[in-house]
């Protein structure tokens, strides 16, 4: 039994790894788990896949602004969805979780909760990980997956005349980081919406049945990521505004806010959606729905030079974005500097 | 074409991936290398092994103390041993990799070009990752091994009767590190197997194949992974100093330094040796040598009070060592404190 009051400094690194395996579900696809030197996971088809995140206290999550549980499953989901964008399914979590020693237990085994919940959510579970000393809290996630004998979706498959699809929200954490940017804590349906997201796990397996050609989740904001898609594939792509309406509340959050509701829709990337292309007669399976559609266009566009964008960037501080050009909103250039290539850990804004 | 001189601002985020997967090798058993959602990697034999190690900046390395390349080779070579340990070769890594973006590219790159190239000398690959800004430079390398075929050799099973063996160098990288600590940058020798450590990583398969009963590999000391080890298969180990003998450069180190050469061979963790039990019969194959014995024990030794290690730590701040009295060296317990089970990232000392 754990003081939360008390800190990490109190507990241990071998308390802390006990508080955070205990408990740990078990799994066939465990061969061995957590306490040696490796865990050794079942792979059925041969195959494992693999993606690996890391989250920075102040750059990723703040812990004023979410509990240790939220933080975790937050983390959890938004790695996982990597995993189902491929259309697998995790199977193992193995964390690595960086702390001060001064930080409440309860924070850290909050965040392990949450992690070890989120998985479980989708029968995946923590198998492994390392707990070490640190100035900022960083938790890293790689997420193991099972395509079950399924082809991967890769991001390069999208072909002319496929019709672009969504899976999931978008907007619903751009507008909570927002709120709580402003130093606001409600709606709590926005702000539920950052802290924990609700990303459409099983949409990805889904897809891959269903013929999906291309696949990604929604990280750096929609337009930005079909970017990469339609860059990987060679590709246009054009979204129908009509076919992504701005809910009511987000409408009305906007309008307090005095924000376009919009480029939270379409630049926002906390919910982890999926995002599509599927053959034109394909039947959208649930909860897929259409959102636009693959155009021809030149796959060698790599520096922003496009007859539809030219690039007219002479900000010597920043690339040209390699995406502007190839996604379009009801034929145009959304907003040269919202669909931006994804955000740059690195850039001077 | 990056200049090594400029800082990684210049660079951003999506210039710091492309140069650090710049030149990655191709490997059969990299079914989607980097660059999509996730990676896939083969698992002939349906099950995939894997292991999480953080490296920070201040605490695991110093930037002063190596460069980027030396850093890289040394966090992808601890973080490989633990998957030979289980008696697997690594097939590939995933990399995350939080920095300030003042630091050097070279810097950046180095620590690619080192993990790659670590890797690489063992047949596996870099298949993806993630880079994120920071205050600390910390490094996550997770693994994947491949068994084939064989049962992961656990820390469980060792049996009384059985000797227990090492493979690899230990004590050398805790002499450098106690050199470098006092400022001093030789010798060579020394301060080498700190920075880039020779773990015997092809031992680990050699040790399964040859009926190795119980393994790890030796990250906190040799006395503090013994009584892992022990702990876990329920013996006591004893260590014969004679095969343990002080190499003359470690001597002539020690002297210089005013130090006891012993405590580096017996608590010293950054060599990344790898230790195993076998049945008595076993012709120990290369290059593994004796070391100790296993002998009845109590595996319920949990709070350090056993018959020949009463415990008398009244430090309410620290739980008792539970590996204490597990591990012995010619029949006596070494130092109470040189033998503390590991290295405690949270604990005050």
């Amino acid at each position: 039994m754990v003081d939360g009051g008390t800190s990490l400094a109190a507990l241990g690194e071998f308390g802390l790894i006990a508080a955070l395996t205990d408990g740990i579900a078990s799994s066939p696809a465990v061969l061995v788990g957590p306490g040696d030197d490796a865990a050794v996971v079942a792979a059925p088809d041969g195959r494992v896949v693999v993606s690996c995140d890391m989250y920075l206290d102040g750059v990723h999550f703040r812990t004023d602004w979410a509990s240790g549980e939220q933080i975790g499953r937050r983390v959890a989901l938004a790695a996982m969805a990597d995993i189902c964008a491929m259309g697998a399914m995790p199977s193992a979590l193995v964390v690595a979780l960086a702390t001060p020693p001064d930080i409440p237990v309860d924070l850290a085994t909050g965040i392990g909760t949450g992690i070890t919940g989120a998985a479980g959510q989708y029968g995946a579970v923590l198998v492994g990980g390392d707990v070490t000393r640190s100035d900022t809290l960083a938790i890293t996630v790689t997420v193991l997956g099972d395509l079950r004998g399924a082809a991967p979706v890769l991001r390069s498959g999208a072909a002319p005349g496929e019709v672009v699809a969504l899976a999931g929200r978008v907007g619903w954490a751009a507008a909570g980081l927002d709120v709580l940017s402003r130093g606001f804590r409600s709606p709590a349906v926005v702000v539920g919406a950052y802290r924990v997201p609700e990303p459409p796990l099983t949409a990805g397996p889904i897809a891959a049945s269903a013929g999906a050609t291309a696949m990604l989740d929604v990280s750096d904001g929609l337009l930005a990521d079909l970017g990469h898609l339609a860059r990987a594939s060679g590709v246009r792509i054009d979204v129908s505004s009509a076919a992504l309406p701005v809910p009511d509340k987000l409408a009305e959050v906007a309008s307090a806010l005095g924000r376009d509701p919009r480029a939270w829709l379409l630049t926002g990337g906390d919910d982890h959606a999926l995002v599509a292309t599927f053959p034109a007669e394909t039947a959208l399976p649930e909860p897929w729905r259409r959102i636009g559609t693959v155009l021809p266009g030149d796959g060698h566009v790599i520096d922003g030079s496009t007859e539809t964008a030219p690039d007219t960037d002479t900000d010597t501080e920043r690339a040209p974005d390699p995406a502007r050009g190839l996604v379009t909103v009801d034929g145009e250039i959304f907003d040269a500097d919202a669909t931006a290539g994804g955000f740059d850990h690195f850039r001077r804004r």
